[in-house]
């Protein structure tokens, strides 16, 4: 008889909870899978007293983390503390440094620290594994590391983060603008009380600078994510790209370019044809394109209880079968340098929302601006006729230089006649 | 330096081509992956004098694929010839009792004798991998075997021909009807000379009897997969279903139901809205339900050079670094036996398309048949009224039990008024 595989989890929110539930509930099933039985062998969190909603009896309890890594005898220390730094990372070096193999649900944490946690893991000869920090359900970790281990990638997209892609589905659904979805979103316990991290970008950009490492075999790079979010969308922009044939959706995108690396997440317009554009709510997705096996689409939910302890359980056993492996696909020391492009040099289509006083001569000013710039415009919308009221104009450009776009953007702002600076996303064609 | 992975070609096909092709051009992002590089030491087909458009040179020809699993000197053969029997199987055989590992993209042998090849590789120690015999470049079977491994999967769904697949998607963008849709995708290279195996739902069976075994946990069954092709689906099929708001597609469908498994490949009504509806052409796609993660959709081409190339090096390079595994994610011994239901006790939505003479109470006749067998009708769509020619009538039904829509489609067909039987579908609700 095998011994069990011994777990030590910290951190009990809801996933934490999850996992407890999963690894009871699924003893059996796991057992034949795994070649061996899991047991928890510690759980650490702050607050002892409050009910969790899982049985844990015969565990070990710890009030500290790091005191847990250090002492519980567990293979596995599991955290699902978050936070980049502070006592999920100590914990998570403590534990590597005392042999025990890393499962971490923590986007922000590898986000920061990927590379760095890669090679103590090496350095320690244990593996480090996240298969829960990125899309939640989505084996997209895997599928890129091992499944599509053969292609050269050229590049990569998708819906990393639920809550921002839910609000925006509901914006759309309603007619409802962006503050008073997100407050509802609060409500139901889709968005969180300080909402930063999803709305502007910053979740999914952790998650795409992890993307990116594994699918371009460069050290994880999220300074260099270009990060903008979707608080200044409005409903009406939603009308118009419909209008248009096409859908608003937060996305990370990745390529691999002649000359580097290049990270953004913003939101984007992408074509009503296009598979992401069909994903609503709070799923998330990933599309994927390899030399040789051409695209893939992945897609699942994004996070909750459920799915992400089916993606730490996956690790789990990953580990506990002998499958472990490289956290970022191979050596970090075979990681490229960090060779990251910045947005100027990016081409592209861009989508322009104005509010401009309905006045003669405002719209041949602002396309002499563009002239100007060599911008050349696909198609305009001019929304109402109102003497005294501003109006919505929308265009769209073709293929434009980012820094060209930008300069033209500043200079549509201050013209008198347009009311505040133009409102820019750009056009993805998928 | 490790020595590299050595690795025995059986089969010089279009994928073995492309295999040849991807291990030759990405030598240098397969030693830093897979931590050694990877060397063809030996390659077997029929015709040695062919041009494949790779290059072979330095590399051992074998003309016998069973001569070359005995006598090369590799650590994996890699089984390219196809055919659930024959020399593919005996190759397979005579490699794994040599100690190879075997990597193969053949899902009629998988299928057939995939258990007792689990069970042989297993005595010797050896892995068996097959990623590249259920939908082409989608890392499937490695997402259900180890990314979903936590899950108690209740259901799969898929697509998963893309011959079909094609056909049915020309059908419905074009009018055609299939015999004219199938001979130009015969002339393109989509359909091979024989398309039995694409269009009967045999090859989609042999690939869903593999994810069904992965899943469950069961044997492979694929005796058990009830199959229906799409033959007999006539252009005003796809029209009518688009009027009912579906989509026509060929399913392969795994449940998990109280008393046993059942498996069934048939074309199936899909609502418009369901993520497999935009799956169209040759793309492939599988969609899962656990009981953690939800669901979960993986879609990709199903098949061609490069995707099945792609899943081949994934299999390679698992086995290189130690990542191989049980075949069916469990021992062969735990695999629960056999335990496949039948149709009869399927319950479902129909479509029921009609060629009747329109005549006076026809529809009253046909109705009262449908009365005395309990099924509840949903519509009924009459086209066109013509006293001397034949029309259609099609109904769609409520929730049925397959052995009283069989007895009621057989009933109605033997009226008088009714030119031949019924054309029945299933709807499926996702």
């Amino acid at each position: 008889m095998t011994e069990p595989l011994k777990i030590a989890i910290a951190g009990l929110g809801t996933v934490g909870a999850g996992l407890v539930e999963l690894v009871q509930r699924q003893q059996d099933l796991l057992r034949r899978r795994c070649g061996r039985g899991i047991q928890i062998v510690g759980v650490s969190a702050r607050d002892r007293t409050r009910d969790r909603g899982c049985d844990l009896s015969g565990i070990d309890w710890y009030d500290d983390a790091v005191a847990m890594a250090t002492e519980a005898s567990s293979d596995i220390f599991v955290e699902l503390i978050g936070g980049s730094d502070g006592v999920a990372r100590e914990a998570c070096i403590a534990a590597i440094e005392k042999g025990q193999h890393i499962v971490t649900a923590n986007k922000a944490l590898m986000a920061m620290h990927g590379t760095d946690l890669a090679r103590r893991a090496e350095a320690s000869h244990v593996t480090l594994a996240y298969e829960a920090a990125v899309a939640g359900g989505i084996p997209i970790i895997k599928a890129i590391r091992e499944g599509l281990t053969g292609n050269a990638i050229s590049g990569l997209h998708g819906i990393l983060n639920g809550t921002s892609n839910y609000i925006l589905s509901v914006m759309r659904d309603t007619g409802r603008d962006f503050d008073s979805v997100l407050s509802e979103a609060q409500a139901l316990g889709y968005a969180e009380a300080d909402p930063t991290f999803d709305i502007d970008g910053v979740d999914a950009g952790h998650k795409l600078a992890l993307l990116s490492s594994l699918a371009f075999g460069t050290e994880v790079d999220f300074a260099a994510v270009h990060l903008e979010g979707i608080r200044d969308i409005v409903a009406d922009d939603m009308r118009y790209a419909r209008e248009l044939g096409f859908e608003v959706k937060l996305l990370g995108i990745a390529q691999r370019l002649e000359d580097g690396v290049r990270q953004r997440v913003h939101p984007a317009l992408v074509p009503l044809t296009a598979p992401i554009a069909a994903v609503d709510g709070v799923f998330n997705a990933v599309v994927t394109e390899g030399d040789f096996v051409g695209t893939s689409v992945f897609e699942g939910r994004g996070a909750g209880a459920g799915p992400t302890a089916s993606a730490v359980i996956a690790d789990i056993c990953d580990i506990g079968v002998g499958r472990g492996g490289h956290a970022f696909g191979m050596p970090a020391a075979e990681l490229a340098a960090k060779s990251s492009l910045s947005m100027d040099g990016h081409v592209g289509e861009y989508y322009v929302r104005l509010k401009v006083l309905d006045k003669p001569g405002v719209i041949a000013d602002v396309t002499a601006i563009l002239r100007d710039e060599s911008i050349s415009m696909e198609s305009i919308i001019q929304r109402g006729r109102s003497p005294d009221e501003p109006v919505d104009v929308v265009l769209t450009t073709h293929d434009t230089r980012e820094s060209a776009m930008m300069r033209a953007s500043s200079r549509i702002g201050a013209l008198e006649a347009v009311c505040y600076p133009p409102f820019l996303m750009r056009i993805e064609r998928y």
